[in-house]
C-alpha cells in the first residue's frame, strides 16, 4: 500500500553547468541556463510504501511526516536561489532530475525504509519521479 | 494496458479507535479525531488492467464501469458519516488507507480480474493507493 | 486594485432546518439533510481591495492577512462538525450561501474597510460569492 | 528514473465501429458513437526512463523532446477529426485506448529505447496508460 | 450575494463562416477553421444572484438548477457537432462568445431573473462570460 | 462580453525595497526578502471587453491577441529574474501587485481599448487582479 504527501516551495535555479561555456550552457539549456535564475513552484509528491497500522490504520503519522518534510525540504528549499543556496547544487546542476534525487537523499535516513518514489513537478508541464538507485 | 476512471463523493469521518482513550486519540490523530467527525471532497480513481477489445477499442464498457462505481461507491458513500453509516467503520477506523481497501473490496467481485488500482485522494494533498493484499 | 489569498479547511456539516420534519428536510435538501452530515474540503477565496503601498509595493501585509484568516477561519472552521461546533451554525443552516457569509462577518473588523470579496467553494462543482451586505 | 511532459490538443471523434450497426454502436457506445463525432481537449503524459546525464543534468534534452512530441502528436492531431483526418483512425475505433497506442507507435522510433509510458486523458475523469506490448 | 454551479459537455465545432471562401476562413481562424471540426471539453459555469432564503438558506434550489441546466445545456449539446446538430450553430459560427449567449439565451427563461452570468471555459487556456445584453 | 486568455511565464524575484535595510525588508517582506531571489511559475490572465464580430464571432482574432501576450510579456519575462533584467523593476518591487500593474501597462497599447483586466497567480494560493488606473 502507498501513501502520497504533496508539498510545495518556491525557489529558482539556473540550469548552467559551470564548467561548459556560456554558449554552450546556452546551447544545451535554452533560455533556462540564463545565470541570473528564473524560478518555479516546485510541487513535491513523497511516497512512502506499508501496511497500516492495526491500531492507527495509517501507514505513517501523517503529522510527523509532515514535520519531516517540512525540515528537510520546504524550509532549506523554499524562497532560496538553488544553484547559490542550497548544497550540493552549486557543483550539481538543479535540473528536475537533481532536485529529486537530492530530495530522496535528504528524507531517505528519516523514514525508516518506507521512502518509495519522489515525484517533483517543476511546471504543470513537467515532473520527473526518483525511486532510488538500484545500482 | 490500463483504463482509469475518477468519480467524487462527499463524506465526513473521524479518525479515532474507539479502543483508545480521547487523550490517546489526540495524540495519534490530532484534530482529525473530533469525535463530531469532520469531511472531505473524496476523489477515487480505480484503474483496470486489460487489452482493448478488438470490437469495441475499449478495455471495459465504460458505461457497465459507471454503473458499478455508482451502485457500490457512490450510493453507500455520499453524504454519509463514515463511521456511523457505511460498513465496516463501525468497528475500523476510516482512514484514507482503510477507505482504499475497502472500495477495493466492494467493487472487486464485479470487475472479473480486471481490477488494478484503487487510489484514494482525501485532500488535494494526500492520497493512498491500494492494490490488492499480495499476503 | 484586488488581492486574492485561497486557504482551506476539512469540515462536516448537515442541511437542514431544524424548525422543520424530516420529511420536509429530505425534500427541500435531498441527501444533504442527514442528521450525522457529511463533508467537504473548502476553499476560501479572501479579497482585498486597495492600492499598493507606495514603499512595499503591497496591498496589505501577507504574513499578517495570513495570521488573520488562520485565527478568524482555520483554526475554528477545520476539522469541525460545523452545526455542532461553530457559532451561529446550531441555528442557521451552513450552506455554502451562510458559511460566506458568516465568514465574512469574522474578518471584516480585522481588515480595516480593504475587505472585497468571500468565496467559498463546497466542492469543485458549487462555489458562492459574499461581498457584504449592502442593506 | 522517469520524467514526463504533458502536452494538450483539441480534436473530435467518433466511437463507432463501421462494420456493425447504428443500433450495435448505439448500445455499445452511446452518444459516443454519434457518427458527426464530438471533441476533447486531449492531454498527453509522455514518460522517458533514463539515468541523468552526467554533463546536463537531464534524462533527456527538453527541447528536443518538445520538437518531437509536436511532429509527431500536435501537429497531426490538433484541430482534427480523427476517423476521417487521422491514420489509421479511418479502421481502427479512436478509443482513449487506441489513440494511446497510436501514440505510442508514433513516437517510439525517435525515442531510442527511453519510451517508457503514455498517458492519455480524454476527459478529467478518464485516462489510460500504454507502456507498449510486451507480448 | 452569487452562487455558481459548473457543469461540462464534450462537443466538436468548426470555426468557419460558411458566407466566406475556405481561404479567407483559414485567414481569420487558422486550423479551427477545419470543416470536419475538432473538439473540446467545455466546462460551463453558471452564476445567479439572490439572496439566501431564510428557510433554506439557499439563493436556488440546487437540485431544481441541476435539472435545467442538464435539461437545457449538457442533453442538447453533450456529444455533439454543433455546427451541424445543435441550432442556431448551423448559421452562427459556434465561438466560444456565441456559445455563451446561446446558453444564455436558452436557461435565462427558467432562471426568474437570476440569472447573472454564464462563463464558457473552451479550453483550460480560454473562456469567455456573458452577463446579458445591456442593448 | 469578456473573454479571457492564460499565458505563463517562469521567473524569480526578490521582494525588497533597496531603500530599506535588510532588516527591514526581512520585517516586511520575510525569506521573500531574499537578495538572491526565488521564483514563480506566473500564470496570467488578460481579459478584453467588447462585442463579438458579426462576421467572425469573436471578440477578437485570438491568433492576434497570442501574437501580442507573447510579445510583450512571455518573451521579455519568462526565464528571467525579474529584479536584475526586467525594467522597470530595478526600481520597483515586482510583488504581484507591482507585475500586474506593469504587464497593463506593457499590453495596454496594443488592445485599443478593449483591455479589461489583468489578473496575475503568483502562486495557486495568490493572485491580484488590476483593471486600470481610474484616478
Amino acid at each position: 500500500m502507498l501513501i502520497t504527501r504533496k508539498i510545495e516551495f518556491s525557489a529558482s535555479h539556473a540550469c548552467r553547468n559551470p564548467s561548459l561555456s556560456d554558449r554552450e550552457n546556452s546551447e544545451i539549456f535554452g533560455t533556462a541556463s540564463n545565470p541570473h535564475g528564473h524560478g518555479h513552484n516546485y510541487s513535491v509528491e513523497v511516497t512512502l510504501a506499508g501496511d497500516p497500522d492495526p491500531v492507527t490504520g495509517m501507514v505513517m503519522d501523517l503529522k510527523e511526516l509532515k514535520d519531516i518534510l517540512n525540515r528537510e525540504i520546504v524550509e532549506p528549499f523554499d524562497h532560496r536561489f538553488l544553484n547559490h543556496e542550497v548544497s550540493p547544487f552549486d557543483r550539481v546542476i538543479p535540473t528536475a532530475e537533481n532536485v529529486a534525487i537530492e530530495i530522496w537523499r535528504r528524507i531517505e535516513p528519516a523514514l525508516a525504509g518506507q521512502l518509495h518514489n519522489v515525484r517533483v513537478w517543476e511546471t504543470p508541464d513537467l515532473y520527473v519521479d526518483y525511486s532510488g538507485d538500484a545500482a
